[in-house]
């Protein structure tokens, strides 16, 4: 069958128009704040609405029908022509002059990454500021999709599991209407952004900045409108606790915050990852706090450390906000955990191999994929004894079928390799090789502070050109759960039969 | 049904004696060259030989029937037992009187890793280094044995996929003697080492040192009787190149080289491992010995580098020296590869995880295991497109049962999860992140020279105790594919039913 490019013309359209539709939101706050690039940025909005409106008005006439491949290609170049789009307010603005730079800001904010290359964040217009953070969040709006409405349908990394769960389109061609499931879950998206901004306001921060954090938060993005990232507020643990709190339900599954709403919180309880996520949490916390508590200084560090509520209280919250922030693949920094102890560095990057929930909007291989992994592990040692036993694994009381699984150890491979491969091109840029590898790992898992020359006090304002292209496009894969876009890659992809 | 206790014991037995008999050659060693240890290695290896007498006569009336569980415990405390009775020469005559040093010295011999913690190998009397050697040599049949005859039983890794190559026992359960196929190719493995070490003394080595190298080379084991290891050879480059030889054909199926002693060389060059082993080491040799020639600065180390066959020869010898010393897990060292240049240390980290062949003396994941995987991919991209083709992987011309794609995939997950905690273990010896890391994929892998603190110029004796003892678990699990140990950890193992 032909590729219908028509239909995915008049897709790629309207993401753009959608685009251009917040870029109005942050000239509006430009105007508001009279930061001095209002009409900049007025002018990428009209350019990104007038680009949208002919792409879907070239495309009007359509044949409705779309298959799997027609999927694949909206959401791979969905995402690519929302940064291209969306690095215009950088460009025309001239708070990002280079196009590689702003290209690579705009892709990092998209994909819910957070690794910025700005040196002076608090010298950006209020409009620019804003228009970033909304690059989370619009990023984390896709994501909500793409884990509901899309993934299930294209069968990729065992996310078809969750197909079942979410009511909707059942039939094997995409549906095109993004369904109501899709509606129910913004809203809780839209709402926690809402109440995180009037608690940050109300623990003291400004309403912008709260605004800001609320919408950096809830997509586990990370990018922050203070050069010190959460760190600002470090003699404010108040507003720490907080963005704790959003993190921890920005990485939880956004069905099961549907499910709470609506009464059921034995679901809530009850849910395997949900558990799994809640138990990797606490552990980790403890073993943090105590190694922090007992064997790290953390004034050995750029970074200040009043602590207003004794050491044992910033020992835990800093080991609970840093796991949390890897973990959910947030990237928001309130110390520079590269410098606690040797071990903890390892312990970090481990981390950030874990992933929030699937159906959240963290990054990651997620918690999901490492539960079924480590059930099916135990069995294979069980099979290993008694070949002729037939040992499913279950998830939620359910036999997971073998297809699943099977899914699932090859997307984890393909993280693994898709890693060293990413590792391999860093080190040719002479990158030494705790940046090289943390670099290939954070990009990958959308999490944005890395190891080395780029970690949580760093930006990546010193990665060469060439190397910030490579980031985005392991952001890019990362974000897009790897099979979406490498099959775009494979030969037979492109082949009309 | 219960452990047969007395049958493991009755084997456990049979091997220490084999040890002691090797000891007993080793003290023949010793008074050749009059070393001044002969009473004392005299003294191990009678101990050695009362303690397996015993074992073996206190279980001669054993029951014959042996099932899987009782294979598991023999294979795997059969190397633990090899390892505390191994250690004896050393202890004994004190050339190393500290038992964990002892240990690691001695698993790192049976494992083939050539991890040393000798500061002054040269200093070592001639019986103990040759005691050194033979373990790394023993080892090797010890692997030649469970790929050939054990581990395609126990249906490990996918291993059970060259149960049909190896003509022996077929039945479920164990065959206690050892087949007609491993007595094949220990002939091969005897003839290789006899044949490197006539020509590595033909070439200018001394016969003592040939014949420790040609023990360390055809076992990928890695030791050498000199403290630069084989770079105190890097002015004889017809020395490194039969090394480089012997290698190659070390890490190659040893029933590749039994069909090829028989004359069906076709049978060899369509092999898939094989062709894909051979371009791994093609490629990667030209990678890095054009980076070596244009980018890096071999002089700067604290090695001698005598050019005497000009520079680009230099480049070429020690790419194609350092690439297959890594991928087939030997270990020696003709350069320090970590001065080279960024790029080559992740490089050299990565085929860390590459391993030689199946059915080779080689650690690692192995070459097959990669092919299998790399097709599975390509496949899995497929099924993503087309859900409901029947797309089986095919390995030499048949297709391969999902249920061992299924294994491989679950070896690979369990590897890169012991790979994450062998270096976070490591990490809280306060080690720097490139030597944690760099420990523990070393260890596993059973390659013997790591990154960092450890690295190719450097030995283990830094290492803290426990580390050791870490290292020497690593390497263990590793030598044994892993589930051969790790299912001993798991409760229902020990259950009778
Ligand atoms: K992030
Ligand atoms: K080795």
């Amino acid at each position: 069958m032909k590729l219908n490019y028509k239909i995915i013309f008049h897709f790629l359209g309207l993401l753009i128009l959608f685009n251009g539709g917040f870029m109005l939101l942050s000239t509006l706050v430009s105007f508001l704040y009279n930061d001095g690039v209002t009409n900049n940025l007025s002018i990428a909005a009209i350019i990104t609405l007038a680009l949208g409106s002919l792409a879907m008005l070239f495309t009007r006439k359509h044949n409705k029908e779309m298959n799997k491949r027609e999927g694949y290609i909206v959401v791979a170049f969905g995402w690519i022509i929302m940064a291209l789009t969306g690095s215009l307010p950088y460009v025309v603005t001239g708070s990002i002059p280079n196009f590689t730079n702003a290209f690579f800001e705009t892709m990092s904010g998209y994909t819910t990454t957070g690794a910025s290359i700005l040196n002076d964040i608090e010298a950006m217009p209020k409009g620019i500021l804003f228009w970033r953070s909304l690059t989370h969040w619009i990023g984390g709006m896709g994501i909500i999709v793409l884990a509901i409405a899309i993934l299930p349908l294209l069968g990729i990394g065992g996310m078809q599991m969750f197909a079942a769960e979410a009511p909707g389109p059942s039939a094997d061609k995409l549906h095109p209407r993004i369904t109501d499931t899709a509606k129910r879950l913004w809203l809780i998206y839209f709402g926690y952004t809402a109440a995180e901004t009037l608690l940050l306001n109300v623990a003291g921060m400004s309403f912008f900045d709260a605004i800001n954090h609320a919408l950096c938060t809830v997509s586990t993005g990370g990018f922050s409108t203070k050069n010190a990232s959460v760190a600002h507020w470090n003699g404010q643990p108040i507003i720490q606790y907080i963005i704790i709190l959003f993190m921890f339900l920005a990485g939880t599954n956004f069905v099961l915050s549907y499910f709470a709403f609506k009464g059921k919180v034995q679901k809530v309880l009850h849910d395997e990852e949900f558990k799994l996520y809640f138990r990797f949490v606490a552990i980790f916390t403890i073993i943090a706090a105590v190694l922090i508590y007992f064997r790290a200084d953390v004034s050995v560090s750029s970074i200040d450390h009043p602590m207003v509520w004794g050491e044992g209280e910033s020992a835990f919250r800093h080991a609970l906000f840093q796991v949390l922030a890897i973990v959910t693949t947030t990237g928001f920094v309130t110390a520079d955990y590269t410098l606690w102890t040797p071990f903890l560095v390892v312990f970090f990057f481990g981390l950030m191999f874990l992933g929030g929930s699937a159906g959240s909007t963290s990054g990651g291989v997620k918690v999901v994929r490492h539960l079924l992994l480590i059930k099916n592990g135990f069995l294979e040692f069980k099979r290993a004894l008694h070949p002729s036993a037939i040992l499913p694994v279950r998830y939620n009381m359910k036999a997971i079928s073998g297809d699943i699984v099977f899914n699932i150890l090859g997307f984890f491979i393909l993280y693994m390799l898709s890693f060293i491969i990413g590792a391999l091109v860093f080190s040719m840029f002479e990158l030494d090789f705790a940046s090289a590898i943390g670099l290939s790992a954070s990009s990958l898992g959308n999490v944005g502070p890395a190891l080395g020359d780029f970690g949580p006090v760093n930006n990546y304002a010193a990665l060469p050109p060439l190397a910030q292209w490579w980031a985005s496009f392991l952001m890019l894969i990362g974000r897009l759960e790897l099979f979406t876009v490498l099959v775009l890659f494979t030969p037979f992809f492109w082949r009309n039969r």
